[in-house]
């Protein structure tokens, strides 16, 4: 059942996510031995997805990793940009503040279709092979053994000469290099807990302007609104536990939007939005860091699993896929010496998976205070004044996080230069 | 095998170590049915104990809790006072420095010995039984069911109205709470490691001044030495783990010996210098925050289970013991309720164990940045002259830490205020 041998080093990614998948295809090109390991039966076949689906933002980041394995037009054309936050007032008025000149924008991705192409792409390389509903039940980081447990419950040892950590924020693999001597961690929840709400196709078009991110900021709490393939809308309600457990019947539920979002409920429909609300629990956000990445030569790693980070910036995914692009432009760097790539991978990433992690905890904290647009558009009107006079030395703060791939911590001591 | 039936509320104690066996004798006061689970042999009858021993120094905080359960005179009769911290210089030159008046000193004490005193105290209740030689292998926080491993192997489940975990830094109770929603935890190792050395009586006699604590602070690092009542000192030099991995061997170590501790080196002896610092490894130092300290009403963590700290304001053990005081005022207030008692714990506890974890930390960056003796004479007699005029409003940060019961983030908010 392994994939085919090409002679190649034999690698192991745990976990057939976003960053996963992404990382087998790196590693597949590289002639490394792929094998990835998920826990999840293949989304491609199964009835439904457990857990529910997100709607992502891709930026530059994402997108240049995504090239790299050639997959960045196929995935494209399957987003909706977005060249604008819309800022909606209380009242109800609507401002548009771009995210950029003409040519900066956004994308507006779903998760599950982006996970399952990059599945077939893994499965594209003879070299690779997806295990699904297999999970990894306890690894050797130092040794590169893994057990696995496949459907048949049978633990069973493999020996790898990497094993790729992608399994998310609650990563297993991260669990075992805890145990290790001199590991920093920390993991933080923030008060507020998300959930999903639906604004469905208007007339079979769009119910609002399609190519634009929507956010109700209202201090406390906040609603954003992504665009999606089928005109629809999922919007996303952040808010503080307490708040969620203050509403537990239809007419408490509907009276805060009343108050908060008058303007949504008619674009959702109050017996959607009430479905929709009481479906499942509010979810809770974490924040991971840790440090180093690796274990000595056998073990790294990635994505979520190396940085959960709040989604307040939009750059989870393109951190993750960045990192999986930084791996691979070390790899190239030192012909595929893992004993060498791995402490450097640590060395070299973790200061920018710290920053952008700080970043959208900040991002946490400015989005909802600043209530109204005039934040918002004071913001865009003076990094563009500041742009114009000094273009070279002045980029504005997204653009460098969203537009390029300046380093996150030089873009975070360049916006801190620029602040004074 | 348990302990006799009170009619009590049923508690286990995670670890019989100094937290483990101070809290099992308040529960057993206060007429709980305890069972203390201790993973390593009775201390008391074990040849040779693993690990090391290191001396610590007992203040304020942990006498008020000793004193709670009626033994604070015989802990005391078994300590050395230390009144001054000691300076050594490079040159040689010795300065003490008082730690407050001629009432306030902290106690050099020995690790096994209390915590021998403290499993005695145990068994001295009908109502508390320690199972030594048996580990946690798992537990179940929300239901109180442990799960533990005697020496016949065999998991045994039992069920307690009440879990304390208070087994240690690395707590096995803390990462089945991990596990949990919602629960914020850090650790962070520090770039030193440290080591034991001794200094032996000479001619019968303490070697050097025997009521102080005596400090060689040199920068990037330190050494500090603490009184035994068999006249001999202990030394823990603090030192970043590539400095020690820079002294290979016995030339290398006695080169450096004599650049930045000449005085010691004839105080140790040579050949007992090397052997002392070739016996182990040195052993990291972490710092460990989380929150909750609770679980619902069947599971609380406290000592360095719920705050590891670096050792540098020597503060470790005394907020451990002051955790199961408070933990006691809070049962009396309300009246033995659980449900009550643990969410009550977390909120007014942690704010206090987080700000000696800070203060702590703190520490380890000033008393080494210090190398002579200047800075700490000119502190003390900056204390002595503003609490000379202002005796009621002005208290040294040290003289609240070490010699009251001033919480601790209030001490630290007030010490903010004093040096503005």
């Amino acid at each position: 059942m392994a994939s085919s041998d090409t002679g190649g080093p034999r690698v192991a990614v745990i976990g057939g996510g976003l960053v996963g998948a992404l990382n087998a295809c790196f590693l597949a090109k590289r002639n490394f031995q792929v094998d990835v390991y998920e826990a999840r039966e293949d989304i491609r076949v199964a009835k439904s997805t457990r857990g529910r689906s997100i709607n992502l933002a891709l930026s530059y980041r994402g997108r240049q990793a995504l090239k790299a394995i050639g997959l960045e037009d196929q995935v494209v054309s399957k987003g909706v940009p977005m060249r604008a936050r819309m800022i909606h007032s209380l009242s109800g008025k609507k401002s548009a503040i771009p995210y950029g000149n003409s040519s900066q924008y956004i994308l507006s991705i779903s998760r599950e279709k982006l996970n399952k192409d990059l599945l077939t792409a893994v499965e594209s390389y003879p070299n690779a092979k997806v295990h699904f509903g297999h999970k990894l039940s306890k690894c050797h980081p130092e040794e590169g053994v893994v057990t696995v447990l496949g459907p048949d419950q049978v633990p069973r040892d493999v020996t790898y000469d990497l094993i790729v950590g992608c399994d998310g924020a609650y990563s297993t693999v991260r669990a075992h290099l805890m145990k290790k001597p001199r590991f920093d961690y920390s993991q933080q929840y923030i008060p507020h807990g998300y959930m999903e709400l639906t604004i469905p196709p208007k007339n079979g078009e769009y119910a609002m302007e399609p190519n634009c991110l929507h956010i109700w900021p209202r201090n406390a709490f906040m609603m954003i609104a992504l665009p999606n393939m089928d005109k629809s809308f999922t919007c996303t309600l952040f808010m503080p536990f307490e708040e969620f457990e203050n509403l537990p019947t239809n007419y408490d539920v509907l009276n805060f939007f009343q108050k908060n979002f008058p303007d949504a409920i008619p674009l959702m429909g109050e017996q959607a939005l009430l479905r929709d609300f009481f479906l499942l629990p509010a979810q809770p956000m974490i924040s991971v860091k840790c440090s180093p990445f690796h274990l000595k030569s056998h073990c790294v790693l990635m994505g979520d699993a190396a940085h959960a980070i709040v989604p307040f910036f939009g750059q989870g995914m393109n951190a993750g896929f960045e990192d999986c692009l930084v791996f691979d432009e070390l790899m190239d760097k030192f012909n595929n010496d893992l004993s060498l790539c791995l402490p450097e991978f640590s060395r070299f990433r973790i200061p920018d998976d710290h920053a952008i992690s700080d970043l959208s905890m900040y991002n946490y904290i400015e989005m909802r205070a600043h209530v109204n647009s005039r934040w918002f558009l004071f913001q865009r009107l003076l990094n563009r004044f500041l742009h114009a006079i000094m273009p070279s030395t002045f980029i504005p703060l997204y653009t460098m996080v969203a537009f390029t791939r300046i380093r996150y911590h030089e873009a975070v001591l360049r916006w801190q230069w620029q602040k004074r």
